[in-house]
């Protein structure tokens, strides 16, 4: 079949289950794996700031430096917070366990909704600012952007159901080039504007002032930049890849990364505002930056691949945590149980589909634009830092555990600032696209609830507590008959075994046909009576199904079995030379609540 | 259910079968009835001879004349001769079934296929000049004509969904409108340039010359105004709706539809000559003609709102003849059965449908314009023109029927001049489409032949000639259990009643269920045996169909029945939440030859 070598060529040959393994990541290797999603933001969070404060024209933008140190705080607050999530839930404590455990189920779903919102923004954002690394070096892919960024989610979804196993080492080579460049760079920046006094004469080509430079401007330019925070959440749930002892490792890993993101996001911010570059369309600000300091020679490039590689590899994190968070909450009955199962390559695969279709769709929505994500993606990323920070604050509350007093004080901090910011960014970013997220979360919430209710339904009425086997009562068996041929002769002796009660039903819908089926009866049928039914308006259905609600009320304890003789051909397409009535008359009696048992009976056509 | 509503409001209620009744049509009202293919045809017939010829400038234009005067004459050597037909098949002589009777099942096959591509191309011209009539006067919504066409076709499809009964009322005002506005208008035109000497001075702005005016662009111009040809046939096709004598009647409307075809044709063409009309982009010669002879005026918009009606009235003729032939094909056993089937409203529902659908495509693909789709039209029409006569011919020699001399010769000419037409146009428009017809011919026929082998093998291998019902075996009966619960109990006790030997079979996934299952087995399944198979890859289809296959070998007598307890939940959305195994499993076991039987046991969810 060669469909299913297309698939073995992408996805690889099964593997069994007893093949998976855990990798324990040393430090250096965990750091390149969980921290991609939080230092790509450096590639477009100075950028953001940015773009809100020129509004308000020239005089916004020297703004950005105490908005960015605004920022930084804020990430010291969250790191902190989230340090103390790593003992206390070893395992891995994502926001929606975490909020689910110690707030209720609900504000766990709250949680949960926003998280996987989240992971789908994330693979968007990622890829939108990815491109546009690549399109700022090289213009004239700028128009394909869309196709681009669509191209490069089919690789990860592909790469992803494949399954990445060698994950250290791949994340390694990229994230460390990635901190390595962008260092070297805000070095080179510092040196060459200090002690060269050099500060570039950028073309500075930005429109007139639309807005007043309001406290609304300001905290709409630090609600955008606030999409520097997201991703410092991913050690804490990735506790178990670590070491012995894990809790310590993750908690330095955490530390290193708070400070490298810090250094990178400040260093660019203050970089920007020293070369006085600002955001225009086409160019990102970083490749702007780059150019202005280190030429447009080789390293420009080696700058421009680091922060596409990065931006890719933070899309790729979101296909881990997006099927793991749907498996979770598949498992607790919350979405389709389909999303549990693992595929051929011990990877949740219909999570990982689901994810790169959702955010393909997104990239073709937003055309692409990095610029027109954001507004909707820091939503997801504060109310879950929210939700998970109030949990432990409960959590401590009821433990008591040594030393609670200071647990509680760092993550009521940490969750009321981010509820803050939360509060801010919804204000500032509503009309932009925050509404649609917050918007969605009560209908996901609404879904979540709908579905568990099913699944609560079904596994109590499929109980077998108190139940009571019937009696096998008198049986009545039905066979719908499109004529007499060799499938119906088997059909009727099939019935015969089952029952003594056995009625063959025929809809007239043409006299002829009729008399000639009424003389060839009496010689195949076996004494089996033939029931022929009117049919004024040409519908094999509908007297069909009437009559079998006549039985029905005629013997209202009896079991009723349709057989169904069904003659099946050599190949496919010959499908379309049948009327497939079998098929449509085996979809009306499956939502009929008497008829529970439907035999069908295959005759094989041969070639 | 409102699906069901709106398919009541689009479509009218049932009608019943023996509401099937024929309206006898008055000459008068037959001529309106069948010859408004024939007529339209004069809306761009002379304009497709001088596409042609202009593009040997102006010295080209007055070759129209003697070209329009052969095209006149071999109208007038087809009439004759399909009168023949007429009194020889009195309940309608279409080319499929004249050809297959005279000459043989292959000719006629390739008279059907030529029909059905001549039936689908008759809607797309005529709804793409219908709509060039339109926008030639309101210019405006030239640049919609696609969708327009598109909305057109729609129209009449549904209209024909409904049965179009009342036919004879409805089509004697446009068309008998169309005869006498063009009557009218040729009349004006000859009385204006003979007495006044008008002959008004066109602004001519045509191309210079791109080809030579040798023979082949002669004959290239002759090959595009024969489309005026098209339609001839439909009264020998539809003599019993004449009234008695039915033969008779039918010839005398013939030769009147032949007389007023080739005067308006005639007309149009001289007079396009004497006011020095060409073609030009975004607007008909007709509607040129018509400014040029009557002005803007209101008398200008009755021309062209008549042009356009005759032809959508052209394009609904097929509707009624492409679902017929399309019917008798399937009654042969060369399309689907589907075809034969009537609908709600008595009519061939399935046919009218694939005829929108690609007559819709047909627009789409050629952008709505009636020159790109004529080089494609004619071909299928002389074809069946040439093998409908050819069979004539045939049928006057083994009959020998008084006055059979006269009668081959009739006949023999107009095979050959179509035939030699035929060619002509083959050779002259095979570049610019012709070739597409000529390609798809010989699949349809190969399309044809195996379905008809299909139908055959069918009919043998059902066929109860020599049939030795089998005695009833030992039988083993399958039940695949996903777990234990209400209905996996039930569907156990209904397998009991059908045999000793019942065997449960379990794919293991999951350690812990599989252990949980067993504990829980005894209690429930009243001693009937629980199989549990590996499945190390996770598949639950492999590792049954190869358990399935084992039993099979071992038991290579016993009649295999397979039970697949399935809960059916209460509202169709929440199939979504379930992994619909049964399904997957009904599916693979239909294609395996030795079960034959499969056993649905429904358990209903409530809400």
């Amino acid at each position: 079949m060669p469909l299913t070598t297309l698939k073995r060529k992408l996805i690889g040959t099964p593997l069994k289950t007893a093949e998976a393994a855990h990798e324990r990541l040393s430090n250096f290797a965990a750091l390149a794996v969980f921290s991609s999603d939080a230092l790509s933001s450096v590639a477009y969070a100075t950028e953001e700031i940015l773009l809100v404060l020129v509004l308000a024209g020239s005089a916004g933008l020297p703004k950005s430096l105490p908005i960015s140190v605004a920022i930084a705080a804020l990430l010291l607050i969250v790191a902190t917070s989230y340090r103390q999530t790593i003992p206390a839930y070893p395992s891995g404590g994502g926001a929606y366990i975490v909020a689910k455990e110690n707030l209720g189920v609900y504000p766990g779903l709250i949680a949960g909704a926003a998280l996987l919102i989240d992971y789908v923004l994330t693979v968007a954002v990622s890829v939108a600012a990815g491109v546009a690394a690549i399109t700022s070096a090289l213009p004239a892919l700028h128009p394909h952007r869309i196709g681009l960024g669509i191209l490069f989610i089919a690789l990860i979804t592909l790469a992803n159901l494949r399954g990445v196993k060698e994950s250290g080492k791949i994340f390694a080579i990229p994230t460390y080039l990635f901190i390595a460049s962008f260092a070297m760079m805000i070095g080179v920046g510092f040196a060459k504007s200090f002690f060269a006094g050099e500060t570039a004469a950028v073309e500075q080509t930005f429109a007139p002032p639309t807005q007043e430079l309001g406290l609304f401007l300001l905290l709409r330019a630090f609600a955008s930049g606030c999409t520097a925070l997201t991703g410092v959440e991913a050690i804490s749930n990735g506790i178990p890849a670590f070491k012995y002892p894990e809790a310590r490792n993750a908690s330095a890993t955490l530390a290193w990364m708070a400070g490298i993101l810090l250094t990178l996001f400040l260093g660019i911010t203050v970089l920007a505002h020293f070369y006085s570059v600002v955001p225009r369309h086409g160019e990102t600000l970083v490749s702007q930056l780059a150019r202005n300091i280190l030429g447009t020679g080789a390293l420009y490039y080696v700058i421009q691949a680091a922060t596409a590689m990065i931006l890719i590899l933070a899309a790729n994190t979101s296909y881990a945590d997006f099927p793991r968070l749907a498996s979770i909450l598949a498992r607790d009955q919350f979405l389709p149980h389909q999303l549990t199962s693992r595929g051929d390559r011990l990877v949740f695969s219909n999570g990982i589909i689901a994810l790169g279709l959702v955010a393909s769709a997104l990239i073709w929505l937003f055309r692409g634009e990095t610029h027109a994500l954001i507004p909707l993606y820091a939503v997801g990323v504060f109310l879950s830092f929210t939700l998970s920070q109030a949990g432990m604050v409960r959590r401590w509350l009821s433990l008591r555990t040594p030393g609670w007093q200071r647990a509680v004080t760092i993550n009521g901090l940490g969750a009321i600032s981010t509820a803050v910011v939360l509060s801010v960014i919804a204000a500032t970013k509503f009309i932009h696209g925050a509404w649609i997220v917050i918007a969605l979360i009560p209908l996901m919430i609404t879904g979540f609830r709908k579905i568990h209710a099913h699944y609560m339904l079904m596994t109590q009425q499929l109980s077998l507590q108190g139940f009571e086997p019937q009696k096998p009562q008198e049986q009545i068996v039905l066979v719908p008959v499109s004529g007499i041929h060799r499938g119906v002769v088997t059909a009727l002796q099939y019935a015969r075994t089952l029952s003594p009660h056995v009625e063959a039903v025929y809809v007239d819908l043409d006299v002829e046909a009729t008399e000639a089926l009424r003389l060839k009866w009496g010689l195949w049928a076996g004494g089996i009576e033939l029931m022929i039914l009117d049919s004024p308006y040409r519908s094999v259905l509908r007297p069909l199904l009437e009559y079998i609600e006549g039985v029905e009320q005629r013997h209202p304890d009896a079991l009723i079995t349709v057989v169904l003789p069904q003659v099946v051909p050599a190949r496919w397409w010959h499908n379309l030379l049948h009327n497939q009535t079998a098929w449509f008359i085996r979809g009306a009696l499956l939502f009929k609540k008497r008829v529970i048992v439907i035999t069908d009976i295959a005759l094989h056509l041969t070639e």
